[in-house]
């Protein structure tokens, strides 16, 4: 993520309805935790099935960056102060506060003005904050009391201390792929570029979490980091193979966004070098991979003044959401040499690369930054179908490839002979699915509460299976059932949910 | 892990050697980081193909617990010091140390006598500890120094500060696994026994970290929490299935480990409960999924002094290793009610479970408590086979369903028509393994580093292949070599991986 942050669009926190019912009845996500001792704002946890959730997003990014030739490495979420000195977080990664002269309470000066008149007010100096708040007359939102007539900063660094060390918490993971670079230079055999991810907590002291986990203070961070040589940024071996793929560029100059393709995007210098256009393409392919419907992305090119003071190219995706419109999701970013310059400078170490021609020069790195708890998020904000009565049942419609659970198993009735059989199909496929036993209540029911969680495939073993050795298996989208063999099941659940098969078959 | 902490073995550090320079060259593991900048002790990075072993033995864990009926979730690392006062942490987890009085460097006080006596001193009173100091002569082992004759505490607990709320890292996740415990029961719709488990980061400020990532101040820890019914606990469902394995038991009364049946261990009062002997049972077949040898496994006893106050039942599983000999990869724990009560009283919530009869009851916790770095680090070193020139050359011979990279394509020579048909290969391969492509140097350096890096299946595209559309497939240990079809590879691949053919077919 970018160190500047920006969000455009700040809708207020809706009150409890279904949809957080949903969230959290059905185990997805709860919190703010420890939610028996009152709860802090801005931590949750992952119930069991938003975890599995939350493990087919991680895997669809190891997935997407490692068949890019992209590879992870896990460093530490803790680094001595010494190391933020250098990456500019210590002296920049701050907010402009403004206290209720009344209940003291504290609020970030630019939302205050963002969610009072939906005005971007982040690149405002604080005399023109303050002037407007007064001409506005904007009150205290916990308490109608004035607002002091001072603006401060916070640090949204986490600090700790580790056996006397100053230290902070990683509020990216940017930072931690950066420094072992000689190592990951030396593992790759001095050649580039070269394409690392990690996925790993963050941290961000932010003065007033909101939107849920869209914005937390312990958050998961995943992202790409490319190194490359800055000569062949425009000499990209991968670009032709992306160049005509067709992506919704949304430009700071345009009203809304055009579908071109990426050479287009270049040749119109809405982006600056094939690599970025290849960096973007892969961004856009993760979110694709996720299940995110086409018509629900856009790529929406950063304003002049909300680009960070790093960054040469940069372009946010964002997902448009039911709960909260349309919502950074990731942000691509050529940041140049500015990382392994500051930290060359303030380590004293050489991070730099040899041409074949002996030259030495200092790698251009380019970051692919976004999270796993906003795709996480969204992907039940979108899937999520509240019906009404006469429409049917509310269902979680996530695409199959992508649902937390893969199959659930029902004995038609809690009889001994029916719920033997039925553990043995669930301990025999337990070892390659996630499987959902139950065996209470009326089969209509479990079959609804399954499609809730999403679950593709329902299992049924009745009387007719001790005598044929055969199961109902059930389709949640079209409610179709079809009667098969036991000792097939396996082979074709895995065909199905690969979509090497169709269910109609 | 145990809050009470206890090694009985302590191996100073070696120099640095051909080991260690295996795990930095090869990728595994760098550090102390930020390496550039000197270093912190106990914060590490995973490299690339440290990262990939790690994966493979995060992913065996969910697949274990998984398919024996646990769930995971997602929580906090970070949590109010309100929770941590009613989790004992704030009060009891602590360290005795000693201070140089020439050079102020701090030492744990019991492990200074270890470390130079191999006494255990864990249970030992300031008083004994400091007499056997001054009997003994013990020095500073930095300085040669006095050491002070005063015994202080330091806490373990890493300190942060949300927006002005005291918080801690978490040192373990069983505290978080316990808090979310009413949501937890309600999902499993309010019937126990319920399993959860959570891998995730949880940090000590250790006075004095060491043995590589086997100690380290951040760490992942992967633990097993099951809530019970104390009145189960001996009419346990899954017993019958485990009851007559044998397990290397090492009671604290016994001079060496019994390889008996875990029904002989409850006959003999080893343990006290069948659910018990199902859950060290459970933390036993987690090993053996990570690839560790049988032989390289026992089960300890704690002895009644150095078990933690709230343990029950209490075993470690030890695994015998190269560099540090026997050493703690896991604790057995039956904690009873202890963290329900505590979070219970604390919170002012009725934490607690109703049978069918209407009873209620507060649940009983067994735990299985381990971490992903120290088998990650176990195989490494258990499969590190350093060969004398004589002998062959070095290689890493981690059982090929752990290996970090699933095959090596090559080229035979760095050729246009080779290197193309190559690429295609491997990006269609891609989707489905992880793999390594190499280009340079001689065929046979290559296959050496591919079986250095312990990668089961090497593949080498020559002249032969462009025209009859094969490949040759080398086999890591054998070293014997096949042609098959290109058309044939991926499934080929993916019956060796999984084990359904053997490669000499």
């Amino acid at each position: 993520m970018t160190t500047k942050k920006k969000e455009r669009k700040q809708t207020k926190e809706k009150p409890k309805n279904e949809f957080s019912s949903f969230i959290s009845d059905f185990g997805l996500i709860w919190g703010p935790e420890p939610e028996i001792y009152g709860g802090l704002a801005g931590f949750y946890t992952y119930g069991p099935l938003g975890k599995l959730l939350k493990n087919k997003v991680e895997n669809s990014v190891r997935k997407i960056f490692n068949s890019n030739g992209l590879r992870e490495i896990e460093g530490p979420t803790i680094m001595p102060d010494t190391v933020w000195e250098a990456s500019g977080h210590l002296k920049t990664f701050k907010d402009r506060t403004i206290k209720c002269s009344k209940c003291k309470a504290i609020f970030r000066a630019d939302k205050i003005i963002e969610e009072n008149f939906d005005i971007a007010a982040d690149a405002w100096n604080d005399k023109k904050i303050l002037d407007f708040i007064n001409k506005k007359e904007i009150k205290c939102p916990s308490c109608q009391g004035k607002l002091e007539n001072k603006i401060e900063t916070q640090s949204l660094m986490m600090k700790t201390n580790v056996a006397g060390t100053e230290a902070s918490l990683r509020p990216e993971t940017a930072t931690v792929t950066y420094l072992p670079y000689q190592r990951l230079y030396n593992y790759f055999k001095r050649k580039l570029p070269i394409g690392i991810f990690q996925i790993g907590k963050a941290y961000r002291n932010e003065i007033s979490p909101r939107q849920h986990v869209l914005r937390g203070r312990e958050f998961t961070q995943a992202e790409g980091q490319l190194f490359v040589d800055p000569k062949e940024k425009n000499n990209w071996g991968k670009y032709n193979e992306i160049k005509k793929n067709k992506l919704p560029f949304w430009s700071h100059k345009d009203k809304e966004p055009k579908t071109i393709s990426i050479e287009e995007a270049l040749k119109n210098k809405l982006i600056k070098s094939q690599v970025y256009g290849w960096c973007i393409n892969l961004a856009y392919q993760l979110y694709i991979s996720f299940g995110i419907p086409k018509n629900k992305i856009r790529l929406r090119q950063h304003h002049p003044n909300e680009k960070a003071f790093y960054a040469d190219d940069a372009w946010d995706i964002e997902v448009n959401l039911n709960e909260y419109g349309w919502t950074e999701m990731c942000g691509v970013h050529d940041r140049a040499d500015y990382d392994l310059t500051q930290h060359s400078k303030f380590s004293g170490q050489k991070l730099e690369a040899t041409r074949e021609n002996g030259e030495k020069f200092t790698p251009h790195v380019l970051e692919i930054a976004f999270g796993t708890d906003r795709p996480t998020y969204a992907l039940i904000d979108l899937f999520y179908k509240e019906k009404k009565e006469q429409e049917g049942k509310t269902t979680f419609e996530i695409p199959y490839h992508m649902a937390p659970i893969d199959v659930s198993i029902f004995p038609l009735m809690k009889k001994p002979e029916l719920t033997k059989l039925a553990t043995k199909i669930k301990e025999d496929l337990e070892t390659d699915f996630i499987v959902d036993y139950n065996a209470s209540g009326s089969i209509g029911k479990r079959y609804l509460r399954s499609a809730t969680e999403g679950t593709p495939y329902a299992i049924t073993i009745d009387y007719d299976s001790l005598e044929k050795n055969d199961i109902t298996i059930r389709d949640r989208d079209t409610e179709k059932q079809i009667r098969i063999k036991i000792e097939n099941l396996k082979e074709t659940l895995r065909k199905l949910l690969s979509k090497e098969i169709k269910f109609e078959k």
